[in-house]
């Protein structure tokens, strides 16, 4: 039920209740207003070994917004069906024997469709994972190979972690900003052309394209999306409700300086203070 | 390929370029060095409008141990295979007529088991969701039931969010202190006999019970439980992998006071510092 009057006066009520440290809402843009009344087509990239909380991190935040706004979701894979995320076999360098991960766990996730038979998107988000090594020593570019065709036809590219690499080698971040987990950062430098890759940033905008660093990173930078896309309400409702307290600056980036990143910014704080949005103390 | 031994050589060679910053990790315990040489069966339960995030906060953690440590995983419901995390036709309250939100979108976890035949088990995790209420509704009991008939061969049983209200329903929670959701919290206080619901928490431990407060407080308490389990590396280095800086505060539930928990404590900050684990400022 898209009762979002009844959102706004259950806010209106709360604020009543707690005057002295509810945060005005921002008024929604004309773009907000106009996303909030038509239908987003999202799509999902899986593929064996993909990073869990790389996926559901956002997907959980887009999930939620799919209670108030019309979506559609197409998990997407080379092979509808499960998807594991156990890693497969691969080798962490040319000259080592293969890495048998067959002991992991293996949570699975359903693709609803395949490279081929995937709708038309607005909005197309890749994870990362140790399955992209895998991928790469097998020479299968399908992953890459998708999101450069559907490139054109997106309003918005998000990659998760690894995921950069993928978008890397699509081609996509030539000439453009992007950054990467940290802890792969040596791997993330090893790909793309004409890529200015950013040492220090929870997450980079640039232009139609958002890219995060290490995997909880994608929950910071899809809520800072969430609101671009469709403002402060209900989005901060929700949060609440699912009580994460996002980092909202994107300049934090500790772990970029817990791993060394070349060039990596040491005078910001390691810490972030983080609260319920939309209060202040 | 379980290289402690590599791990923690490569965590001391970090700690010498960094070691104004590298806090020293406590040594393992007995107990935990058991955990760490020995398998641990873990079961997840899943039911059609579980809550993404309560499932795959945690999970993601688990996953990311059992590159370290021998652990099997079941995923469990009341039938095996898709399960849906868009909620099942409910009633927001009896007089209302259904809420059909068959326009949600829908991502898909597969269950490995049924309630029957899940294995041995020595860890449960049950989440929350709006699939909760569905199955309240339709006096179906079998989750619950499931945790009470497995509640004496466990060795741990941990709940998110809403999950404490099906563990209340199983009556292990009666004698005990316990925690939930604090969106939900009147719907959480009409179930249990005899529970001591703590009204802020971020998580609650009790004997064996660990019980969070909302979906992404699951992630925090699985840290802490983690930690309890196996001691602080490589947990440690695998959070600063995945880049995610929890709080560990249990205290800290500033949700509690943003959803008018009565008896919530107000005096507590609603702001946490939180960096990478390991590292002092």
């Amino acid at each position: 039920m898209k009762d979002l009057n009844g959102v706004l006066w259950l806010q209106a009520v709360s604020s009543l209740l707690a005057a002295s440290q509810l945060v005005v809402a921002q008024p929604q843009t004309n773009t907000q207003k106009a996303n909030a009344n038509r239908t987003l087509s999202v799509g999902y990239i899986l593929f064996p070994g993909f990073e869990p909380l790389d996926v559901f991190g956002p997907l959980e935040m887009i999930f939620g917004m799919s209670y108030y706004y019309n979506m559609t979701l197409a998990t997407i894979a080379e092979t509808p069906g499960p998807i594991p995320a156990r890693p497969p076999l691969h080798r962490m360098a040319p000259d080592m024997p293969p890495m048998d991960l067959s002991y992991m766990i293996n949570p699975q996730v359903v693709a609803t469709h395949s490279f081929e038979t995937a709708p038309k998107l607005d909005i197309l988000l890749v994870p990362g994972g140790t399955g992209n090594v895998a991928l790469e020593q097998n020479n299968n570019t399908k992953v890459e190979d998708f999101v450069r065709a559907r490139f054109p036809e997106l309003e918005y590219l998000l990659s998760v972690c690894t995921g950069a690499i993928t978008l890397a080698k699509s081609g996509v971040l030539e000439g453009r900003r992007a950054t990467s987990n940290k802890a792969a950062w040596a791997q993330t430098q090893t790909h793309g052309k004409n890529v200015t890759w950013v040492p220090s940033a929870r997450w980079v905008v640039d232009g139609k394209v958002w890219t995060s660093s290490g995997v909880a990173a994608g929950m910071d930078m899809a809520y800072a999306f969430l609101k671009e896309l469709y403002g402060d309400h209900p989005l901060d409702t929700y949060m609440n409700n699912v009580e994460y307290a996002p980092h909202t600056d994107a300049t934090w980036d500790p772990f970029s300086v817990v791993h060394n990143v070349p060039g990596a910014n040491k005078t910001h704080s390691l810490l972030d203070c983080v609260g319920p949005v939309g209060y202040s103390e």
